[in-house]
Parts: structure tokens; C-alpha cells; sequence
């Protein structure tokens, strides 16, 4: 890729436009009429809501191309210890994923979804069909040096982006972004403890399980890369030079052009939630066009969800990535639409409601006094 | 059904044997061998060993036939304002879960389970298809009479017992039960209380959503029948008959021969865990074979959840009842279960280890060391 295919600013998005609020109010008002007590299914009818708004349909229909990318990349702290895993494993986890071994790949024939690989910065040779967006090898040691250039940043974000668009413009009506890196939990607790000014032993986790002394190191990288962050923090281009990693650019690009196109998102774990922030940095109102898929085990995600003000659909102590939980709460989401498409009124069903005034199909006794002549022998 | 047709001990239960702990092993031990870092699929790693236990083979098989069955009865004790609607709604809502217009039958098409309605005290003519088992019309109000006679207990519990063998009989592998009867919360509260000795005030909740002055009236209900349970809660068969009704009896008995027969249960919210509290007390053990499929907002849910030691795997703020909690958590498990049969190992897969000592697919440099010469050059 050169440097004339980049658009003039790949910084900058169309203006997000949020859901559909008028076909959110319709699907609220459905809700009333089925066969249930009002808000009986609780967070089920609130998504089911957001997904006919998202959808500009009431009652919405099924999610019928479901699409996880998954973005793969090295990084160069992962040298200094700060992972459970060699580095060499992204690249044989890239050939795993094209081979449908991996837990996201299980998971998503499961739930109806496809699964695309895209290796932006691997440190490795990975196959042609993954490879087309790739920026460079590995990203820099964002604890001493930047993870990318300027123009890598531009190339990477535009990645993300036209990674979206030929999604979505092959028929993709809702994504899922995952991640896939030895060391990519450093860099995204960096994204989310500088944009949220969080001290970084607050922030910091296990990742995929590194021991004591790996969590020291990781700390000790993740406050030198802070330092590194905080002059640039406002700046988000910037920001993504600085210390994240030609994937996470690339992710952001991605959701932000996700929501530009109104298309719907599920959010993965702590990378792909750190991703998101800087998305809605770079598209403001992204995040209307985002449902939380869980709640991770790292505490930097916890972190990120609240700053979103995204409250996570499933909390099974999930930490794998890849899109995993992401793609685990797809059949909630689907169940949902499910619920407020399919379900009988109580006029269709000729069942009473709870409101004796609520129509002519309501019976005269209420059940709130106690003069039914309801008879109970047996 | 006469009393001939009864067994001669309907209240004992074959004993329970656990689900196979040398499969759950096993299957702990495959997990270790996925291309995924130790633990990192969190709660759903423990629930594919479950799965895998239960059905005596690792790797498990997805669950071919899930099954729910709706218990629907009605209770006296609606007719003193204990719930937001009018008791004729059972009958209604048994007509539209046969017209398959109900939430569950939403959520179970989704999910690709079937449902069964089974009417044993509905106040009303229901279909001949679902009323095969019905023992009487409504139940005792609770609160100032029994809600069986002893004979009727005998004939509910027998009527669950029989439903279960007959699902399984047809091929069933995974039961679901559901529950659908005004003012059932009621019953189910006093069960749950009286069992694990809480007070009223601590375990009332507001049902399908009753008011303020319908919440008084059910805890003083629950009060009343609270007073009359406590004398014969260590006699599982009196503590039915004196405060449960024929749909909770039947409940009780057809979690109990599900585990009796070696099916696992997803558990539904409050009405269905109080009949597995009861099924726990008639085949001791038979809560091994349980999963919580979810924590509804009734405060005697989690009570009764605390009881059984059961995590529920969702909080979505459900409260319909019906299955519907426990057939929304359905795609979770056969998610959990897809995982641990269809993902690549280690070695299939190529991929490297966290420890080098695991075997000959694994590199040398760890990725805690500082000595990686891994280029990592744009």
C-alpha cells in the first residue's frame, strides 16, 4: 500500500448518526403488547429495542451475516516478558484461525457467524489470503519507542476502515472485531489508563496468565509507556503511534467506520474494548452502535466499559480474546430480536392484560381484589 | 388417573448417582491441550466438563434434543391480590404457548429446543393435548388451606415423574422446566423460606409485578402460609400438600427423575428452584445434574440459588418464568460445549505452549525471558 492511497485524512469520519430513535420508541411500544408482564425480560427487551433501532425495522429481523475480523498483530513489548506465550504463537494462532481450530472459530459456526483473519502486523510471514493489509512486522516497544509511524498509523487506521466497508458491503449487518497477539493486553491497558488517567497498578492484568514476575515487568512497561502517552493523549492519531500497535489502529479504524455505516457491533474483551475508546475519539457517538458482549477478567476492561458507559451482556470470567465473548453473546442478542419479532399481543392472543382499561380484550376482574368467583376445588 | 395407577411410594426416587467424574477429568484435561491459554474460556470451560460429564463422553456431543416442558396450574391464593393479573391468564397463556406465541416459544425456536405445555391445575378447560395429567382445578389458597390433598401430592409428583421419563424416553438429553400460573411466586416463596428458614419480608418479591398494595397482601400471605408450612417442613410429601400446589409437586417430581435418569436441567428462576429445592430433598444429589441457567430479580431466586449452591450463568433482569431464563442460557452451554469438542489442540494445531517442558511442539524461548531475538522491524 502507498502513501497515495491513503485518503487526505484517514483521522477523520463521517459524522455518526445514532440508531434509529423513532423505530426505538416503536419497539418499546411492541414491547407492551406481547404476551408478557411489561419488562419481564428484562435487558432481552431493552437489546431487542437497540437491535430494531440499529436495524431501522420494527419488529427487527434476525441477524443474518454476523461477521468476526480478527485483527493479528505482534508487539514489541512482548520482548521484555510481559506475556505467558513466546511471540511466535500470533503467527501460529493467524494459521489456526484460517484453519477453524481456534475457540472464536467453535464459537462462531455455533452462533451462524463467519470468521475473517487479518494480519496487520505479525511478526512473521502469514498466508496471502490474510496479508493484504498487513503494515509491517510487529509493532514498536511502546515502552521506549513509538509502535509506529505517523503514515503506519494513517495506513492502519485506513485498514480498519476498508475492512468495514467491503464487510458491510458484502452484506455483513452486525460485527464483531477480536484480537489475536502475544502481548497486545500491554498496549491496550496503555489506550485505556491514558484516556481515562488511571494509575497503571490499577489497570494491569494477567492477560492470558502471566506469572508474578511477568505482571512486575508488564507494570514496569505499561508506566513507561504511559509516560510516553500522556503528552499526546488529546491527539489520537497521535496516541495510536505513540503506543498501540498497527492491529489496535486498525481495530479502531474498523469500529468507527462500523458505526459511520449504522452498523451494529458486539465488543470483545479489554483490546478490542481499548480500540473502541479511541473509535470514539475518532467518530464521536460510535458507541450508540455498540453492545457490550462481556465483561473480562482483566481489570483495564472493567475500566474501559465505564467510560463507555457500556454495561457487559454476560460476565463468565472470559479472557481468551479473539472475539470470544463477543461471539458468545451473540445468541442473547439474537434470542432478543427473537422475543419482540416473533411473539404474540395480547389482542393476537387473546389473553387479558393486567389493566382492565387496556382494551376489549381485557377481562372486568383484575385479580388485584378478592371478589372473583373463580371456583378452586378440586 | 386413579389412585391405582400411583406407585406405591411416589415420594422415593431411584438413588442419584453423580454425573461421571472420570469423564469431567478427562475433559479437564483436553482443555489443557486447546490452543487457548489454561482457563481463558472461564466459565465456560467448567460448563463443557460438565456437559461432558453428564453425558458420559468426552469430547460431549451438542445437545441434540433439548426439551421444555411448562407446568401450568393455578393457585388459590391469587384470588387475594397476590399478583398483577387475573387468574384466567393461565388458561390463556397455556392456549398461546400451544399457538406457540409465548416468549418461550420464541426463545426455544431460536434456541432449537421444543416446548411441552402440561396442564395440571389450571382453573379452566384446557386443550385435551396438554390436560392428560391434570390432577385437579387450581390449588388451595395456601394461605388458610392446604393446597393438595395427600393423595393429590402423590398423583402430581407421579405426574412429573412420568413427563420426565417420557422425555427422555423419546430421546430427550436436555430438560428444561418452566412454570406458568398466576400468583405462583406465592407458593414458591413460601417453599423457598420455609426450607432455608427466611423470613417473609427478606424473600418477597414483586412477581410478574405486582404494586405496593399487592406486595402487602402477598407478604402477608406468604406469612400466613409461611405459619402453617413450618410444622411439616423435614416431610417433603406434606410440606407439597400443605403449601405448594399440583404444578410445583408435579416440578418437583420431574426434576427429581431427571436426575434419577441421568438428564441434565437447565433451572428456570424462582417457581422452578423451588421445586428443585423440594426434587433436592426427595433424590438427594440430584443438584449435581443442575445447571443455573439464570438469576432472576425475585429476592427468594437467590436465596434459593445460595441454597443449592448453583451459579446462575446469566443476570439479565428476568422475570417471566415459562423457561424462559433457562432456554435464553441454552446457547450459552452448547457454545461451552462446541468449544471444548471442536477446537484444535496444541499439537494439531502447531502452536507453541506457555511452558517448554509440555513437549516437542514447543519452542524454546518461553516469552518470559528478555533474550528473544525476534525481529520486530518494520
Amino acid at each position: 500500500m502507498t502513501s497515495e492511497s491513503v485518503s487526505t485524512d484517514p483521522g477523520r469520519f463521517e459524522p455518526v448518526t445514532p440508531p434509529d430513535e423513532g423505530i426505538r420508541a416503536q419497539a418499546e411500544a411492541r414491547q407492551l403488547q406481547l404476551t408478557k408482564p411489561a419488562g419481564s425480560l428484562g435487558r432481552l427487551e431493552t437489546l431487542a429495542c437497540w437491535a430494531a433501532a440499529c436495524q431501522g425495522v420494527c419488529p427487527p429481523a434476525p441477524f443474518a451475516r454476523a461477521r468476526v475480523v480478527v485483527f493479528a498483530g505482534d508487539h514489541g513489548v512482548a520482548r521484555t516478558g510481559v506475556s505467558a506465550y513466546p511471540p511466535e504463537v500470533t503467527a501460529q494462532m493467524v494459521a489456526n484461525f484460517v484453519g477453524g481450530g481456534a475457540a472464536v472459530n467453535a464459537l462462531a459456526n455455533r452462533a451462524g457467524a463467519g470468521v475473517r483473519v487479518v494480519d496487520l502486523s505479525v511478526d512473521g510471514d502469514t498466508d496471502p489470503s490474510v496479508s493484504a493489509f498487513k503494515i509491517r512486522r510487529s509493532s514498536g516497544a511502546i515502552d521506549r519507542e513509538d509502535a509506529l509511524t505517523h503514515e503506519e498509523t494513517l495506513k492502519a487506521i485506513e485498514a480498519g476502515r476498508s475492512i468495514a466497508d467491503s464487510e458491510i458491503d458484502s452484506g455483513a449487518d452486525l460485527l464483531i472485531a477480536g484480537d489475536m497477539g502475544i502481548g497486545n493486553t500491554t498496549p491496550a491497558t496503555v489506550l485505556i489508563a491514558a484516556l481515562t488517567d488511571t494509575e497503571p497498578v490499577a489497570a494491569v492484568g494477567r492477560g492470558t496468565g502471566v506469572d508474578d514476575a511477568g505482571w512486575i515487568r508488564k507494570t514496569a512497561a505499561i508506566r513507561d509507556a504511559l509516560r510516553r502517552a500522556r503528552p499526546v493523549v488529546r491527539d489520537t492519531v497521535a496516541l495510536l503511534r505513540t503506543v498501540s500497535g498497527a492491529d489496535l489502529a486498525a481495530m479502531a479504524g474498523f469500529l468507527a467506520q462500523a458505526s459511520a455505516r449504522r452498523t451494529p457491533v458486539i465488543l470483545d474483551g479489554v483490546v478490542v474494548t481499548a480500540a473502541a475508546m479511541v473509535a470514539e475519539e475518532l467518530a464521536p457517538g460510535a458507541r450508540a452502535w455498540w453492545l457490550a458482549g462481556h465483561r473480562s477478567t482483566e481489570p483495564a476492561h472493567t475500566i474501559a466499559l465505564k467510560h463507555l458507559q457500556l454495561d457487559p451482556l454476560l460476565e463468565l470470567d472470559m479472557r481468551l480474546g479473539e472475539g470470544s465473548g463477543a461471539v458468545t453473546a451473540l445468541p442473547i442478542l439474537q434470542a432478543a430480536v427473537a422475543t419482540l419479532a416473533e411473539m404474540a399481543t395480547f389482542a393476537e392472543a387473546g389473553v387479558s392484560t393486567r389493566d382492565a382499561e387496556d382494551g376489549s380484550e381485557t377481562r372486568t376482574d383484575s385479580g388485584t381484589g378478592t371478589d372473583s368467583a373463580a371456583d378452586t376445588a378440586g
